[in-house]
């Protein structure tokens, strides 16, 4: 991704003009080179990559701002249950022909959580395809060395804890496929537009980074569906865990749509895109990193606990009656 | 890019089937994390990234390992034009389905160029898409403190040079699309094989990165044609060229093809996908540049010279006659 040169080919005087205000670190080069500098100031690099592909992680008439920063915010999401801060990013985005009003929109959204994360793009590569749009990032973050926070440091007797509410993005993309729950909430406007935008722009923790990495035993983000991302998290720490189906923090949205049948408790553990964070943290550490979390404006659930045995993590009722799932996560294929 | 978890998706278990034995460095975690940590270990990280689309930057029918060593290749010839020296790389694929006979024949590729140019795999990311196939690849360099070498560095009086032979790749696309080359060479089967070669495998030029660092002004790979890629260079150090066409190093077969009328000059200099290095040098430097590349295994060859004024550079044949560039380099948009 690089600034005009003389002359300047369609692609990189666009890429001037749109992206070129959102490279302020100096390693960005303003992208005028060919690659760029990150300064690791004596941290470790943290790296994280996803894509997002139209028809599969977001809608063909999404609006372009809502897919640039769920592109961006989805990495920000693994970054802040790493333990890190972000450093910056490159973008790779395929394109099936130059819009210059929507590209102008989907640079207006990524600039704003560029600023918002402090999260600078530092470069990257326009490509033309037939085929879908899709926007993939690489995020940069630093993180203390050798102090990232694994998938695998989870202990038995850790509580397990959640962040924010669970199931929203996938009651939104029902909404957005107008399924059951579209109907049932069909005069509760404010719930849909709240779920739909749990959707279309997941809200990363990255404001309770630090807590995790001083507190946490094991973390990852929520993106496949609590239990099949649980069920991960387990297996990396050779442990298994017992969940309170009560003790789920749901919205009100998501509850009036259970309540109303529109959607089982089965599938609300297990819909995916939630960007949450899941971590464990000893029962002595719980109070610090609650406090740590109402401080940064996250709220914190504590869910059930980690459990010795390598059995999948158990979800149960109040009458300790497992939760059948019929499908533990979402998976592409 | 996880390893499985239990229960295991099946992208999961794919992954650490084809993957995990090219995630070499401690840092990749071995691809059971959310994340990789690179170390800078006092060095600058050089971040470049380009992704290769199907029916755009390779065809349908190329060998998956040959898809997989070009998605990396480009990538790595941008970290040694840098004069960076390769620390890893993250990847994402956009498949339409899994084909494990092709995924395998994809990580036996990967596989052998991981190894040859001592760059693991971070981490990735797979998708499933409709539409083409897609390689996206962040590869990752380090370089002494400030050290990147810049496309901004050009001086009036510097030697202009480039590695390898200028042309082939686009003469290779040129005869898997049947083309004019194609009939030219119709009986001259080696020649076509190296062409075809050089359009699906660059071989990109890190065993020359020190004495680009050491030596270079200024320097870029030569991926979109190289008129046009000088022309950036140039816009970005505020010089212009002059170029003697003469001493612009073509290949005995591109050499053949023009002779024969099946390709125009001024398409071997805008032709795409060379993958050598363009670079600027002092005269004084020149001779040890040189003799570094030679002890490199890498042919240079000065094609002319930086001059003073802000004009397109000039492509001159034996009578100072200005070749004629009807695009300069290649555009996908």
């Amino acid at each position: 991704m690089t600034a005009p040169g003389a002359p300047a080919s369609g692609e990189d005087s666009l890429i001037a003009r749109y992206f070129k205000p959102l490279a302020t670190d100096p390693g960005a080069f303003g992208l005028t080179d060919d690659a760029a500098v990150l300064k690791a100031l004596g941290d470790d690099i943290v790296v994280t990559t996803d894509a997002i592909v139209e028809g599969v992680h977001f809608l063909s008439d999404d609006p372009p701002q809502t897919i640039a920063k769920k592109a961006l915010r989805v990495n920000l999401s693994d970054l802040a249950a790493k333990g890190a801060t972000p450093a910056g990013f490159v973008l790779t985005l395929a394109l099936r022909k130059v819009d210059e009003i929507w590209l102008a929109a989907f640079a207006r959204g990524l600039g704003e959580d560029t600023s918002a994360f402090n999260c600078p793009l530092l470069g990257g590569d326009t490509v033309s395809t037939p085929g879908p749009l899709m926007v993939s990032v690489t995020a940069f973050g630093r993180v203390a060395p050798d102090k990232m926070v694994h998938r695998s440091g989870a202990k038995p007797g850790d509580h397990v804890v959640v962040t924010g509410t669970i199931g929203d993005a996938a009651l939104g993309l029902d909404i957005l496929r107008n399924g059951r729950v579209a109907t049932v909430l069909a005069n509760d406007i404010a719930s849909r537009d709240m779920l739909v935008g749990r959707y279309r722009v997941p809200e990363p923790r990255n404001a309770l980074a630090s807590a995790i990495g001083a507190h946490a035993h094991a973390a990852m983000d929520v993106s496949d569906g609590l239990a099949g991302d649980l069920a991960k998290l387990c297996a990396a720490s050779a442990v298994s865990a017992a969940i309170e189906l009560a003790a789920i923090p749901l919205s009100k949205a998501a509850s009036a749509a259970l309540t109303a049948g529109a959607v089982a408790l089965s599938e609300i553990v297990s819909g995916g895109d939630d960007y949450e964070i899941l971590c464990t943290v000893t029962p002595d550490a719980f109070k610090s990193f609650a406090e740590a979390a109402g401080r940064a404006g996250v709220a914190v659930s504590r869910i059930g606990s980690i459990i010795a045995g390598k059995a999948a993590p158990k979800f149960l009722d109040a009458k300790r009656t497992e939760l059948a799932l019929t499908r533990t996560s979402f998976s592409h294929f």
